[in-house]
């Protein structure tokens, strides 16, 4: 295994160091348990934005606390879900007093951990709501996940809730609004070469010379079809139009019902796209791939989208959700309005996302 | 070899036709001969800064192109110099009326094509100076090489002098600038793993499963030692206490003097990092690094400049100067005074760097 670490226990612990001393004037953090939160935490009346999820995805999430996105992440260790306390404690910490909305990924331990740290935090008074991102169309369930799992769509939504916290939503309708960006967008990865997580020491699965995996997870989950390798035209004709073509997809999320003080199933479901929508279009590097060959993804992307009528207004092109080492991409298509697009394009200051600030 | 890519020949010509097609707001691409410049070229009495060099070092240059940095970059093949037509219709392109500064990174090619190119220009009646950028301190002659290599401090002179640019600065003032943060930057990388030209097919190096080369240069050319793979803490050392403790580094540079209407060598010195000194902390990713670990390098960066007693005021950490998809990672400090942190701090809009626009 060659990484650049020290001891592989000390992977996380020493990165929330490193962030912490490097972004003095955007994050703190916090450890034991271990969370990343905004500087300026907490901010009066504002509904505070918290996500997290198993670390190895960086930037994602703890590079997106900050003015205009979030207010915290609690980072798990590698690949491996954040415990109830990191969120109840970060949500203690960054509550202004206009409660709280997490952003969950849909993983089955996400979500479970993440529902008992709602359920904890609202014992101890705080208004919590949560909404489940989970906008892989590849497979419907998978390794770690009952229903499609959440991926790139939770950059974006991050930012656009993160902006709209700011500009003064409050809690139901910023829950309404990070599920209408959940809705509206859909992924779809793929991997050239495997990942190794530092505690295992070996790739996490393994991949002929020739050989490429589509429709992969995040964590190297198995995808649609292992194939022989493909030029980049083919691979991204495949995923984009996977997304493009994916037919309605309905799907129940548990979601807390503060009239009733329950969780309650609710139905939910995605509309396909359509000529003459208009895409925000995000090519993301699941973080090994050579920065020189995203540009050639989203050439042929733009290609696609324009003779499916799609019109990409907005984009974000680079690593902002990646699996460690993992050579290969992900595609993610959100359909924009008036406001996403204003939300998109309001100020932000991450350490991993920053414009206009 | 494993690459999202098409044609290997057609690699440089399809990823700027997607820069074009991602970032018109801030950039055009021009073909035959190749280059990225401004979308609001020429800017009308402002000097325009202008470099370039093999691709495969992305985001460097193309990614920096825009409002606060560079007006135009030239791409050569990967890893291969650009040709003098580039640069010299770049300029004709972008020059504003008061001058063109080409900031050339210190391999033989790049010197001679872009030397030339501003003979051309200047027969052409446009006023051109150069800057050559040599700050690795790794070694001393190298395989593309006379002198130090080119490498991290590019990025921050194009940042600086850029910002500088838009400021009003005068090319000869301009040109003083880009020299003076030549003269006070210092770096030195490392890889883990090599990286495959996609021309060439199969890696440039190779390196054991438990080995890593420390020094290395930005197109695998070989470093100072090749030794057993150490943990990040002691790498980091290796690498800071080698620009550090750099002792006084004289060159000899060949500048066109204006007055004499010829070239000139002139004499440079490298001052050593000394305690009291505020930097710039620049902990770049090689390309195929986790985002995970740049934190955990930066920690220690930052434990070893205050035992030194170098104050870090300002830091870059990301992938900025890459080496495809190598594993690895450079250090570069930067000393910094009022002057540079103010344009550093500077509004910056390009496809990599961006703040504050």
């Amino acid at each position: 295994m060659k990484k650049l670490i020290n001891k592989p226990e000390d992977v996380v612990k020493e990165e929330l160091e490193g962030l912490a001393l490097a972004y003095p004037d955007m994050i703190k953090v916090h450890f034991d348990p271990n969370f990343v939160y905004r500087a300026d935490a907490p901010v009066k009346g504002k509904v505070a934005v918290i996500s997290g999820g198993g670390s190895g995805h960086e930037p994602m999430h703890g590079g997106f606390v900050g003015m205009g996105m979030l207010d915290a992440a609690c980072p798990g260790q590698v690949f491996t879900s954040p415990t109830p306390d990191q969120m109840l404690e970060a949500a203690k910490t960054v509550h202004g007093g206009a409660g709280v909305l997490y952003i969950v990924k849909n993983y089955s331990g996400d979500i479970m951990n993440f529902e008992m740290a709602a359920d904890m935090a609202r014992a101890e008074g705080i208004r919590v709501l949560s909404v489940i991102i989970d906008d892989d169309v590849a497979v419907k369930d998978s390794l770690y996940t009952q229903g499609r799992r959440g991926v790139g769509t939770t950059v974006l939504a991050e930012k656009i809730v993160g902006a709209a916290a700011e500009k003064g939503y409050d809690l139901k309708r910023l829950a309404a609004l990070c599920t209408k960006v959940n809705l509206n967008g859909r992924s779809m990865g793929m991997a050239l070469t495997p990942c190794t997580v530092p505690m295992a020491g070996k790739p996490t699965f393994t991949l002929g010379e020739d050989e490429m995996e589509i429709g992969i997870g995040i964590h190297g989950e198995p995808g649609r079809e292992r194939m022989k390798l493909k030029p980049a035209d083919e691979i991204t004709e495949m995923l984009a139009l996977s997304i493009i073509e994916d037919p309605p997809y309905r799907r129940t999320h548990r979601i807390f019902d503060e009239d009733k003080g329950e969780w309650v199933d609710v139905e939910l479901e995605s509309a396909p796209f359509k000529p003459g929508d208009s895409v925000l279009a995000f090519v993301n590097s699941m973080g090994g791939t050579p920065l020189i060959e995203l540009p050639i993804i989203y050439r042929k992307l733009h290609e696609i989208c324009n003779k499916k009528g799609l019109k990409i207004v907005r984009n974000l092109i680079g690593p902002y959700i990646t699996s460690l080492e993992m050579q290969g991409c992900s595609i993610t298509l959100l359909r924009m309005d008036d406001e996403l697009t204003e939300l998109w394009d309001a100020p932000v200051r991450t350490p991993g996302l920053r414009w206009k600030a």
